[in-house]
């Protein structure tokens, strides 16, 4: 129809640039559109306090037979995770749902069983929800509050060239169940940001290359990554495994198992077997090769940070005595040049990828 | 469908009250779930935070043909009215759009135009926004912060036998426009909060008769209505005059324009031309008789409050020279018997028609 366009053709960050370019501000703004949540200053003597939104929409963030529970913990925890990703504590949560005209009061009840156990398990207050009609599918968004102590709140736009790079956790094929159960890495962050100086961080939902890079424009600094020591997940081995017999050059493009939320005009992928023009190595980097899906599957929820190169050594034995149970990877360095490269045996090479657009 | 119910069926009231009845609190939480805003004490020196979300849906709450810049005044402007309210001040605000997978650029951009309009206006910094697929219809999740005095916040439990209750501007009909268009009533409750000891507040979102039993039922306490008393917008005696060839009696059922938000379990309104059964007094009550309009249309987003009687003259006298633009009507008393009973020439007599059943 004339006049109209689809997202895919929408140029989504000449969009986003219009929209943000001049939002309404106020002085109690310190960080506004453009990080994991939003910063302000509202004259608390010692915290900042944060403020984040996040929905979730049935078929496109969750399968139709998914468990009730398993949706609550997932619409509150990626609120969490972007707490954490502040180096925050969540404080409060409010909840609303858009409900068919039919539901089963069960069903409704299940999605607060899930996200109230995740909201105690992190002092969490449920201070309101709201439910309205929403015929053709169930929608949740999430507002939750948090705070940081002040000049203390971790942001995307501080790495620095020769900063060390960490990952926690596997990474990729998240679909398999980890998208549904992930635990917010609050208690990580949180000792993280209290031993040791973060310079950036960000929690992983877009995809690891597609994070890094907002990691990257933010700090107007670029990365190189070591493909052996990105930490890949056992369901991303385990879904190249299955899928092998579709396209052993693993160049068979995969639909995400659930869209990534918040993206304005973003493009389609996976709609058919063609390799993605943007992946720079056919047969490398295939879309059910085990390292693509670590660089690009959506929804880990793990953080990804940055720390001056002094640190990471006694960071990383640092962590293992706290955190034996979870793994930390140090996966490459920040650059003065821009643009993300990636070494393997084969040499170095630009890493081009994509995940997904966000605009938070 | 076995196991399922029809929205209708569900006994909502008993579904709230378990879905509330074990909500995760912590200190923090001065007013939780039940009122216009949550109330936060977050150890600000003077000021509690008030925390807010409300939704749109397409179809619901507007018209697919409405124009964006409306869509987004209604949906920031909805968070605004219930941050009144409470007496306080809005401060910053987070969106939250899905969208369906073709959309045009302009008519996001119209949306934000709308909502930021709105916002500089009460100096409300937008700090973030979020967009998703939403195939089928547009929505739109609002998350609102404010800040109140300590101690100030007036609540939906204060209302006390003898007291005056007054509304603002005039009601009903809201459908013919004023629900995309209202002015959050800010500084009136603002001023108001300044110079008179308010009881009891809330804003008018699922009609008069629905709203006060919120207040009524925080408040443990009844009502009696002066039906002279109660200001009948235009737009709600048009629509009477126009309708009134479908039936003088006014017995017809009215479609509501936009259904009310928040409704757990809300019976559908409007789906014939039935009388309500809940409607005590056909021909008098009917429902296109202009009062009826008023006491049970939603979308009003004016204020009603109550007063010590001692202060309702000095009250009105001040509010004439204030707000010499905006009608202030006291329709009635609080008394401490429960429920509403209205007074009009004919006598006295119980008020049972029902607004909507709201979880916030």
């Amino acid at each position: 129809m004339s006049g109209k366009l689809d997202a895919a053709a929408v140029n989504e960050l000449e969009l986003i640039a219009r929209l943000t370019r001049d939002l309404p501000r106020n002085p109690s703004v310190v960080v506004g559109a453009g990080d994991d949540c939003a910063v302000l200053d509202l004259g608390l003597p010692d915290r900042w306090l944060l403020f984040k939104t996040d929905a979730l929409v049935e078929g496109i963030h969750f399968f139709s037979g998914t468990a009730p529970e398993r949706i609550g913990h997932k619409a509150l925890g990626r609120c969490l995770s972007d707490v954490a990703a502040m180096a925050g504590q969540p404080s409060s949560a409010l909840v609303t749902i858009g409900l068919p005209r039919q539901f089963e009061p069960a069903f409704v009840e299940g999605i607060y069983a899930g996200f109230n156990r995740l909201a105690q398990k992190y002092q969490v207050a449920l201070v309101g929800g709201e439910t309205t009609a929403s015929p053709e599918r169930l929608f949740m968004s999430v507002a939750v509050l948090g705070t940081v102590a002040k000049g203390r709140a971790v942001l995307r736009s501080g790495a620095q060239p020769g900063d060390a790079v960490f990952v926690t956790g596997e990474l990729g094929g998240s679909r398999a169940g980890k998208h549904l159960d992930f635990e917010p890495r609050l208690a990580e962050a949180g000792w993280l940001a209290a031993h040791f100086a973060l310079h950036a961080m960000i929690d992983l939902s877009d995809g690891l290359a597609s994070d890094l890079r907002h990691v990257l424009h933010a700090s107007q600094v670029g990365a190189e990554l070591l493909a052996e020591a990105i930490p890949i997940s056992r369901a991303a081995r385990t879904a190249a495994t299955r899928s092998s017999a579709s396209g052993p050059d693993g160049l068979t493009a995969v639909q995400p198992p659930v869209q990534q939320p918040a993206s304005l005009g973003e493009a389609p992928t996976g709609t058919g077997g063609a390799p993605n023009a943007q992946v720079p190595a056919p047969g490398v980097y295939g879309r059910k090769n085990p390292l693509l899906a670590a660089l690009t599957d959506g929804e880990d929820f793990e953080l990804l940070f940055t720390v001056a190169s002094r640190d990471a050594v006694p960071l990383l034995d640092a962590w293992k005595t706290e955190f034996p149970d979870l793994r930390l990877s140090c996966i490459g360095k920040i650059t003065a040049e821009p643009g993300v490269r990636i070494r393997d045996r084969k040499g170095i090479q630009p890493l081009a990828v994509h995940g997904y657009v966000h605009f938070a």
